[in-house]
């Protein structure tokens, strides 16, 4: 019995022979069909459903994740997901247009702050006299004495150099490129010309690592790249990573080998398109929260886990990339940024250098938001920092629709009050496909404006349009019609990706609101409020007030983009950044939220839109009166009060 | 059918069960019987003769190392040697007493320099705050908070230690004992008051590895030990291992390997027998000439085999242990100390230390013996040193009845001039079994004084005796008769023996004569000599001068023993003695003898005993003089001249 079969990918008629055991998705990649993955073939996003139009058996059974992530409908339509299903038998497929990956718009980018380019690695091209019965001075010794003449002292060499050395003299004829590390150790040493030389700045997110590429001499961004963190299989969240890394043997192990497997991934994929040796990066930076360091370091994070939730190391540390398995130079060097505390990780202390609030003379506000949110508040003379389990919901997980900001991803939202329909922007004006972080505010936003939804955040069946409805579980909005939409259903809103929201928003919230009580500052106070996070560039800030995520705060919003890996830019291309990150984390006091008494009731009290108590949102009511007041008040809205929250849930 | 024999060792009677394929010996050291095997059971030494009484045809076919190593006579007898011969098949053996392991002095002795005790490597036992919401400091930092009160400021970390330091903290309830490397680095944290601390110094032969095992508190020597090189299979000079090393594919990673598991294997010994875990030992000094360092530390030798004879590194190198894969504690170095040029090594500078020429105002001569002889001539202003090539012939290798400083070795011996019979005294006084180093410098030098031989080194066939005889295949002299020995055989002293004596005295005269021509000094400007080597120790200087194995020196001659082995102690337990080791490497001035136009001349002079020149060796011809006036003249002497040396293979 043969164990190839031919899988036919429609409506191009693409055809492939595929081993027996591969997935779908693997057999379409062979074709060069690009399916939708956001989280690369962990099954886990749900993403990359194909329909099955012949030879439904020859596929293994639907599992549990597909039943989980596929609506009742699609099971009844021979839906599957590509990256669960195995081929063991001839198959015809249909791509539906929503599984197809358009251009992804890079989530990577971030304020640009500029510094003064001062790398580690430094490259010098030195020919050396050869040696002679009059002159009988040993190679290294050779070496270091014509490096004396570029005032480098008592150098440091890598004992695998050393071994290295006698061969790569000779090989080159005494010319040779020497890669010194802050001028202290002796990196690399190659056998010709070779002025070469590059870094990479990472930052692990809990759901999303962003790596970028840069010429050390230059600091010019070769190149970015991104990828979901390979160790959410593990846990979504820092909280249940955590628990499997200390729980399952060698648990810590494989989340180490993950998220670096990840890494050398982004890497090899960007020295690839960039056509350079991996063997030329000789520097990465890295920032993280402080379970992401922890786990990248393979410390465990227990003690980060339960109180005091110490981190085990504060201050900055350099690593050969050998030991960890980079693959990079391998002496070359892996910096790994200081944290501040168990819940406020180098990527916050990332962010306070990109944003320069350290500088500030006047009070800042700057938030990271993303699957654990950091708020800093302070100026130059103290900063404060505080954090929030946020979840995933605004990188589009958990929602009905959700997407990544690609090609057809809806970004931009507005609802008629007249007529309840909304108008939509998508990323390249292509056919809807799904929604996007940014336009989920929008909609909530617009939703709650309009009285679809009331401030409980519970949809109205009040109100007569074909869009609100019960679908056999929950009531949902429908913001696309399937025709005008390339999905095989109508783009809807459900009732429980709201709740999602909710409970997101609120997070960050509480964080936000409850630091302020302790500094005794209010949101008028804070003269400059920075945004970061990939999420937080493309929201419209007065929507995320309006659904009370953050404080009412009036002046200057600025959005900084991916903050943190700015700041793992900046520290791989200057000493001094790397200097003042140090600076910033004893500067930086945390204080521990989650313990405080508070905590719960103003999560609670969050919960609503914007929040139950009216008052701490003036600006946002004023601006909802006025809307009310320019619509003719036909409709029910937030002036109406509050509504109580009936979860079970929550 | 069985691969299960039987094996009868006599005269015990001992037996044991053996899987066939194994050898002999592996079979003997099961049922603990302990037969010599210099070379460890590598087929070079031939020492561990047995003979089959039964079952001949149950062993494996005689190679040819056995046609080498055995006499015809042992052929004829059924000798075998039990390294080579492997079993399949029922077996009676008898062991000879010549192959009985006695008591074996250990050649590892050097002379005793005191020096200051200040090792890198230090304890401290510390007991750390907890920490608390009050004080969440991290738990590297609160380390080093408490080291700055004992003045250790910015203490470096391994990052594996580092891993571990929050679960090391935790499980002893914060009171742990951190081990801190030469102020600048935590190199070992224990859950425990945990004080012990040792070191390891090596000294890597070409034909020996000697170990020391130290305590670093109180440089106290716990153990020493002593192993034949495990490279010796792939070469026995520097020459051909090199050889090896370059041509081979994994030739030169190959003979790493080797070295390290030998060393490897005597620190397991030594900490056995002390007791302790090997994680303790916290460093490994090494010595060794340029080839063995270059080897040990994996780099090619091609370089210092071909002019100019270009060493890769002069200056000493701390590794970390694991990087090197030896079996101390992981994170602890090993220092290997620096050399002077291609063929004057990290040990002649240990000499240098040890013997503290490099204080003296007057002249002095250091000269250690071994495969490669080094010699130092100067005064604390200026040393030169010079090397030669000697061979093995000194440590019993390529002598038919050369054994190891062991019980029944003859370790002195005289001739009577009369009767031509000699008065030997044995080790332990036991029954002679064969003759070591020293032993053979005897009786070569009253073989000369009673006129056995002439100056040429040529038995002489003219002398009344049954002792010098005609084997079939060269003249002899009888050492011991067979009934008064405890060999199968009379203990003789082969024509060829002489030979091999000749070629390795003249390398060493040579280097050391060129040596002094070159520094324009004579041997009675000479006030302090210097014999080290494990076999310098024990020969009788005047009898090596007597065989002109180096010049007529009349001042002071001091045995120093393994003085390479004191440096490598010296610098285990001293920073100042690591310092001093690399003021002596920059002060000595290497010179070159093995391109000198007079090399040849000089070395084929120096074949003769003393000398071909007599007027080299006044003070020993007019000893000789004396010796032959007291006898009566009544043979022929060394004063009858100097007969032509006729060798087809010199």
């Amino acid at each position: 019995m043969s164990n190839i079969s031919e899988i036919i990918f429609q409506p191009e008629g693409k055809r492939c022979k595929a081993i027996h055991g591969i997935t779908i998705l693997d057999a379409a990649k062979l074709v060069g069909i690009d399916l939708t993955s956001i989280c690369g073939g962990q099954t886990l996003c749900g993403k990359c459903k194909v329909i099955v139009e012949k030879g439904r058996n020859n596929l293994s059974k639907r599992t549990e994740t597909e039943k989980k992530l596929l609506s009742k409908n699609e099971v009844n339509k021979d839906y599957r997901l590509a990256c669960v299903a195995t081929i063991n038998g001839n198959l015809i497929v249909t791509i539906p247009s929503e599984s197809r990956r358009g251009r992804q718009r890079l989530q990577v980018e971030g304020i640009e702050t500029p510094v003064n380019i001062e790398t580690l690695a430094k490259k010098l091209t030195l020919t050396l006299p050869k040696p002679s019965l009059e002159d009988q001075t040993a190679d290294l010794e050779r070496l270091l004495r014509i490096l004396k003449q570029y005032g480098l002292n008592e150098l440091e060499i890598g004992y695998d150099l050393l071994r290295k050395l006698p061969t790569h003299l000779r090989n080159s004829n005494w010319t040779i490129t020497v890669t010194i590390w802050n001028d202290y150790e002796i990196i690399d040493i190659e056998s010709a010309v070779m002025p070469e030389s590059y870094g990479f700045a990472v930052d692990i997110g809990t759901t999303k690592i962003a790596g970028y590429l840069m010429e050390l001499k230059t600091g010019k961004l070769l190149g970015k790249g991104a990828l979901m963190n390979p160790q959410i299989p593990f846990g979504e969240d820092v909280i249940s990573r955590s628990s499997y890394a200390i729980e399952y043997p060698n648990g810590l192990r494989e989340l180490q080998k993950t998220v670096i497997q990840g890494i050398n991934q982004i890497l090899a994929n960007e020295c690839k398109k960039a056509a350079i040796s991996h063997s030329h990066v000789y520097e990465t930076t890295i920032v993280g929260n402080t379970a992401m360091h922890h786990l990248f370091l393979g410390i465990s994070p227990k003690s980060i886990s339960v109180s005091p939730y110490v981190p085990a190391i504060q201050k900055s540390i350099n690593i050969q990339a050998s030991k960890l398995g980079l693959k990079m130079n391998p002496n070359g060097y892996v910096h790994v940024l200081p944290v501040v505390a168990g819940f406020v990780g180098a990527d916050c202390i990332a962010d306070v250098l990109a944003t320069e609030i350290y500088k500030s003379n006047k009070l800042c506000f700057m938030i990271d938001i993303g699957t654990n949110t950091e708020v800093v508040i302070g100026t130059k003379e103290r900063l404060t920092a505080a954090s929030c389990a946020s979840g995933p919901a605004f990188e589009g997980a958990h929602i009905r629709h959700g997407m990544r900001a690609q090609t057809g991803a809806i970004e931009k939202i507005w609802i008629d009050p007249e007529t309840l329909d909304p108008t939509y922007l998508t990323i390249d004006n292509a056919k809807p496909r799904g929604i996007c972080g940014s336009a989920i505010v929008d909609a909530i936003a617009e939703m709650l404006k309009t009285g679809i939804i009331d401030t409980s955040g519970k949809i109205s069946l009040d109100l007569e349009t074909p869009r609100i409805r019960k679908n056999p579980d929950e009531l949902e909005y429908v913001l696309v019609w399937k025709k005008e939409a390339t999905t095989e259903e109508d783009i809807v809103l459900l009732q429980s990706d709201i709740q999602e929201i909710q409970k997101a928003k609120a997070a960050i919230y509480t964080g936000a609101s409850l630091l302020m009580k302790k500094l005794n500052i209010s949101p008028k106070d804070i003269s400059k409020a920075f945004i970061a996070g990939a999420f937080g560039t493309y929201i419209d800030p007065t929507n995320a007030k309006t659904i009370g995520m953050f404080p009412d705060m009036t002046n200057e919003t600025i959005q900084v983009g991916n903050a943190a890996g700015t700041g793992a830019r900046m520290t791989l291309l200057s000493k001094e950044a790397k200097k003042k990150a140090e600076e910033i984390q004893k500067m930086i006091r945390y204080l521990e939220l989650a313990t405080d008494p508070d905590f719960q009731k103003e999560f609670i009290s969050a919960l609503y839109f914007p929040h139950l108590d009216l008052n701490r949102f003036p600006n946002i009511v004023k601006a909802l009166k006025e809307t009310q007041f320019r619509v003719g008040g036909s409709h029910k809205t937030i002036l109406e009060g509050i509504k109580k929250i009936k979860w079970n849930h929550v």
